[in-house]
């Protein structure tokens, strides 16, 4: 089972840390772009730099898909060089008619050995039924995002509670299938979390918008995290990805996920002895 | 301007009828299955078949997404094999911040030369500025989608009126910017479709859903059109490509697609005569 997997690796790598591996070719390292294959080898570089504080990594396919095929072709190897004892999320916010999403489930979870893949809620129950049904693959619903744009919809009242709690309990629902549903819930809302979290306190969360978009961390690991400290993954891209823009940015990259994993692991604890003294 | 361009396609072809290349491994003809390259074969009969009836093609990237780096190959080739008279709409129903957005819209619109795209609205104005930013190319904006999952948001009520006219009137704000944005309204809702259009007379439609999923068609026209009859594209996919699954195939799809145009050409111009007698 994906929570479980996640869990049991968190625990033996001590790490919610997630890697967002959105490499752009404007803003890799200059120096790069005179080699023949300058994003593989900046992928390669990061991965291995990364992948010891790192409990997932997660592929944004936009990166990939917009380079045409070259990009699917740097997709593919990308996949095959990250070690195993990392979690691989597809990071590709579908959503479609059953007879649709099912292909799409499928190219992440058949023809690409992805462990997880975000989902997008908006066409309900039926385009995410076929990413269900893969029951030992995670499945991240689109709940809360982290953007600016989640005011215009997310935010809108419905029967009193904004519509992504709305989201968050039809997630619920479609958790009982087969117990794989996971929430995308933005780092940069972290009072919403609080409520995201209390209402399913047993669903993984993967928070985005800590990184370049200014989610405050101590907040997010208080709020996102559930009773143990676990079920989160915190995903940064470009802060770590582009550390630095010069020969050491595989150095840079490692120093900063290490930095982050620190700092995260630094507020889990906080937030365990807190918990622990108001119990007591 | 897209809009500009769809009419004027509309009226030099007189056609409303989109083909949904929706090519599926499981479905095309049996005996195609033993040719090296079955796929691009069948794509490339239908769309000789079909073209002079369709004012559009429609490629739900999924389907080829499914098939790993052979189906982007796929999809390039079935793109180059569309002949001008045709507008190209990539099905991606894709939906992310910003600076992932502005990727996908590169995928699309640059990679390839697709000339509108379908976007999911969830995570608001800046998921969707991206697209908007091509200004000739069209944005369809998921309104009201054509599956049962679609009562699951969709239809939640929000300050007294449901989401998907929230989302048509945010589509509006949209469309001030650049004059491109359009909607996906499922032809499976007439009865929502009739509101949506009086609440957006000037946005293209795109309506899926009139064939396999059994929308009714005559009503589909009279309430998606707008007051010239235009502006809509009516998407049909399997009723066309599997017409037959012999070695007749292609015609078959040519004359499923032949009788769709003329039924909805005829739904049009009843539609346009009780315009007149209403007038008068």
């Amino acid at each position: 089972m994906f929570k479980t997997r996640l869990n049991e690796l968190i625990q033996k790598k001590k790490t919610l840390l997630c890697v967002g591996l959105d490499t752009d070719l404007e803003k890799i390292p200059n120096f790069l772009l005179s080699e023949v294959d300058p994003l593989y080898i900046f992928n390669q570089a990061v991965i291995e730099a990364t992948h010891d504080y790192a409990v997932a990594f997660k592929l944004n396919l936009a990166f990939y898909e917009s380079l045409g095929l070259p990009g699917w072709e740097l997709l593919e190897r990308t996949l095959e060089a990250i070690p195993k004892d990392v979690l691989l999320i597809a990071d590709a916010k579908r959503g479609d008619i059953e007879n649709t999403g099912k292909k799409y489930a499928e190219a992440y979870f058949k023809t690409y050995a992805f462990d997880a893949a975000t989902v997008s809620p908006y066409m309900g129950t039926d385009s995410v039924t076929p990413f269900l049904e893969y029951e030992h693959k995670g499945v991240f619903i689109l709940c809360l995002t982290s953007n600016a744009g989640s005011m215009d919809f997310q935010f809108l009242k419905v029967e009193n509670e904004p519509l992504y709690l709305k989201v968050a309990r039809k997630a619920l629902e479609w958790n009982y299938l087969y117990g794989n549903c996971g929430l995308v819930v933005g780092g940069t809302h972290p009072r919403e979390t609080k409520e995201v979290r209390e209402l399913a306190p047993g669903l993984p969360f993967l928070v985005p918008g800590v990184g370049s978009q200014g989610g405050n961390l101590e907040q997010v690991i208080k709020y996102a995290t559930d009773e143990k400290g676990q079920s989160t993954l915190i995903n940064a891209s470009r802060t770590i990805l582009y550390a630095s823009a010069e020969r050491d940015f595989a150095e840079a990259a490692r120093a900063q996920a290490k930095h982050l994993r620190d700092q995260i692991n630094l507020f889990v604890s906080v937030q365990k002895n807190i918990d622990l003294l108001n119990r007591n």
